[in-house]
């Protein structure tokens, strides 16, 4: 287990050495971990709570790491002490894994004495933004293939990480492989992926490349047919081999286009391996998709099965950070909340205050999601009343609902320091993300403008909002 | 240490069971990773070859790592046996880091037995690709800020390992520091940060967060101004501080915005800040920057000294990916160079057979670089007589080259598995950018449509290169 606990922003440390010497550093404070729109953000797929949970049951700073931290000249003896006993000890409240959430709404909530609550700040947000990030342009990708998607994106990512955790995050989106072993092996995935166009060129001929490689796999035999020529050599030279293989008791698997217009190859593709009674043959492309091109070749009658899908998916390439943020929402004084506000001049940059809670409201006829709440964390819900709901910004967009159910989206993840939530495999968070998904009218979810779905504040919340930012105009 | 050595595509270790099997694995293959060209690579700055060397040095299976492998069911016992004691044994070449380098130049070259050669292919296209595109992201802010610019990245990369190296890799691009502490410890690297919001925000009122912060860091204090209100709080209360400060002496280090219009603002600060006799503090901006907007606010005359460059940086946002491929150039059969060329409808994508050089040609007279010019690697090259160049695919285009002088831009990385290049820390491989940049014209490295730098071949590799695409093509 490495020790990310200094993987952290200095400034963490010097406002913890500064409560520290005000003798605030102990002062229980709420941050909300949340992140805003952008034209490119429609729903999200929430990702990297196990990651995190992970990370703040190891918190602990290394004789090592306290040695470095004396080197920069800036700390006390005292403090660096106090760094050196230091564990999390907080709560942190978390939507879970796979959750379909979106801009604005804490996903997680952190409650820990101020110094902690700080120096995790860092890696959280890390965490977070990367897996939901990636988990989310999966969701996309696979919704538009409609299945067999395998992430093949490993020697484009930014770094080992990104690679064993965007592959992780790419099964909660929907990703049903991944060619990355060392994800394979962390998290229990299925591993994808034959050859490579080295093996195709080491041998003579396309031909004794192929047949070599059915000897070697006969049971898992995707040959790759682009090297010379994908029609003319290719997939003659594929059928050729599955023939024998056949022969000898194997079906084939498949064969893997890699290059050229994927369109009219896979057509002319199927054409040949049906004619060649290959009807069960699959045909996979690879090759610089996104959920544009993936829809794109299926409205051209594309005939692929599986979908390899690399850079684009494991950078998210047209949107390759989530901009998550990390605020202030409160701190407690003699047991006592003091709800804190960030003002801006950008209306949608003003934070919301207090400690929260975050619901999902569903139509209780059609079972659909209406709308997500953020309310103070005490006010209570009677389902059988009315519930009022009013546009964070827009105050005169207000809506009210009745006949409805409610579902707290946020559940404990860690209590005092120690893990709550139960663990969840990836493949689990994907279920359950089908699952959630199936309750959002397409309209919200659709890959081409979707209709905004609505994360409305509740009056009591919107009135304490409106009375801190008054408060703080006049000061 | 993490054990990396599965951090790679399953298709590595089927086409090794299948070069097992054919008796192929221990034949000895070169294999040259390159970048292919995109419209926003100009120039690029190498980087990732320490971490190659690690990964190299430390290459070898765990136990677990072969258990996970069995269970798998697609390996055999002899296989899997021969995998638990393999280590890389095999030779690398590559340019050093820092390096200026050019789409299509083999930037590393593996020549190693072909199972091993394959099976690093994935982790070493991970981490030169990923820090090979940080730092040239990080060479074009800095040159455009001019110096004097800080990494803040971390809570937006994707990922630990994203944000580590990143750090590392933009030192190597000309940034001066990171926020990030365990970048700072691993690589000896500057930290600078100083305060959020939420410092402020926890304050009864600005004044007193500030007065706060600058008891506990007198020496470097540096106020975060725009929580509230830039220039009516911010930066008055700034002075009124810096006045203390100054009354107990100490100077301030100076003030940082982090929103807003930074023009107008840096302006008005700087102005207030001299008026107030504070000439010396520093203005500091962050918020979205990448090189376009630090031009443009140089532009317009913009008062600021110290950039936190974020999320454009540790993501390259506008290039997610370097692109970076390896591919086979020869094998050897009885000692013998086979020559290997991977054809492509498109002839940018057709590859450079053989084992090759790759030198910079710099002009005797301006002491400039004219181009890059790859060779087989068994010519030589006789620097009295007059060098003949030609473009790779538009071989009309030649040049003839007297009076130069002509540099290998490659060195041994590794060789017999050991590695032998000198290590160097991210300042050194800086240092020896900022040496380099100077040998290139500006017309070249300019951020605006540089003039394309040519990166040709020597006549007997082309000689070499269209007869096997004619003999490919006849097949």
């Amino acid at each position: 287990m490495r020790n990310l606990s200094l993987l952290t922003d200095l400034y963490q440390l010097t406002m913890g050495q500064g409560y520290f010497n005000e003798g605030r550093h102990e002062q229980l404070a709420v941050f909300d971990l949340f992140f805003r729109s952008n034209r490119l953000i429609t729903y999200s797929v929430a990702a990297g709570f196990e990651q995190a949970a992970e990370y703040l049951k190891d918190f602990s700073f290394s004789e090592e790491d306290i040695a470095y931290l004396r080197s920069l000249g800036l700390f006390g003896e005292k403090y660096l002490a106090y760094l050196k006993a230091l564990r999390f000890t907080g709560d942190v409240f978390s939507v879970r894994e796979g959750e379909i959430v979106f801009p604005y709404e804490p996903i997680l909530t952190v409650r820990a004495p101020m110094l902690q609550a700080q120096m995790v700040e860092t890696a959280l947000l890390t965490f977070v933004n990367h897996q939901t990030l990636i988990a989310s342009k999966a969701a996309k990708i696979c919704k538009a293939a409609g299945g067999g998607v395998m992430e093949f994106g490993l020697r484009r990512a930014q770094g080992a990480d990104a690679g064993i955790y965007g592959a992780r995050a790419a099964v909660i989106g929907g990703c049903e492989s991944t060619s990355n072993l060392l994800a394979g092996k962390m998290f229990s995935i299925p591993v994808s992926g034959t050859m490579a166009h080295s093996w195709v060129m080491n041998f003579p001929s396309e031909l004794e490349a192929f047949r070599a490689y059915a000897k070697s796999f006969p049971k898992s035999c995707l040959l790759l047919v682009d090297t010379f020529d994908t029609l003319a050599s290719g997939v003659p030279n594929a059928i050729a081999v599955f023939k024998e293989l056949r022969a000898r008791g194997f079906e084939p698997k498949g064969i893997r286009l890699d290059s050229g217009d994927l369109a009219y190859l896979s057509k002319e593709a199927r054409k040949m391996l049906d004619e060649a009674r290959f009807p069960n043959a699959k045909i996979c492309a690879s090759g610089d998709l996104d959920e544009n091109s993936v829809l794109s070749l299926k409205a051209q009658g594309a005939k692929i099965d599986l979908w390899g899908v690399g850079t684009k998916l494991i950078t998210s390439a047209d949107l390759p950070a989530l901009g998550g943020v990390y605020k202030l929402a409160a701190v407690y004084e003699n047991g006592k909340e003091i709800p804190k506000i960030k003002l801006s001049d950008t209306t949608e940059k003003i934070t919301n205050p207090a400690e929260k809670a975050v619901y999902r409201v569903y139509d209780r006829r059609t079972g659909k999601a209406v709308a997500d709440y953020i309310a103070r964390a005490d006010e209570s819900i009677d389902e059988s009343k009315p519930l009022e709901l009013i546009h964070p910004v827009e105050h005169w967009k207000r809506m009210t609902v009745t006949d409805y159910t409610i579902r707290n989206l946020r559940e404990p993840l860690v209590l005092q320091g120690k893990r709550i939530g139960e663990s969840r495999t990836p493949f689990e968070s994907a279920e359950y993300f089908k699952q959630e998904y199936a309750r959002f009218w397409e309209e919200y979810t659709r890959h081409d403008m979707p209709h905004i779905y609505k994360v409305d504040l509740s009056p009591e919340l919107l009135q304490l909002k409106q009375s801190m930012i008054g408060a703080k105009g006049r000061a």
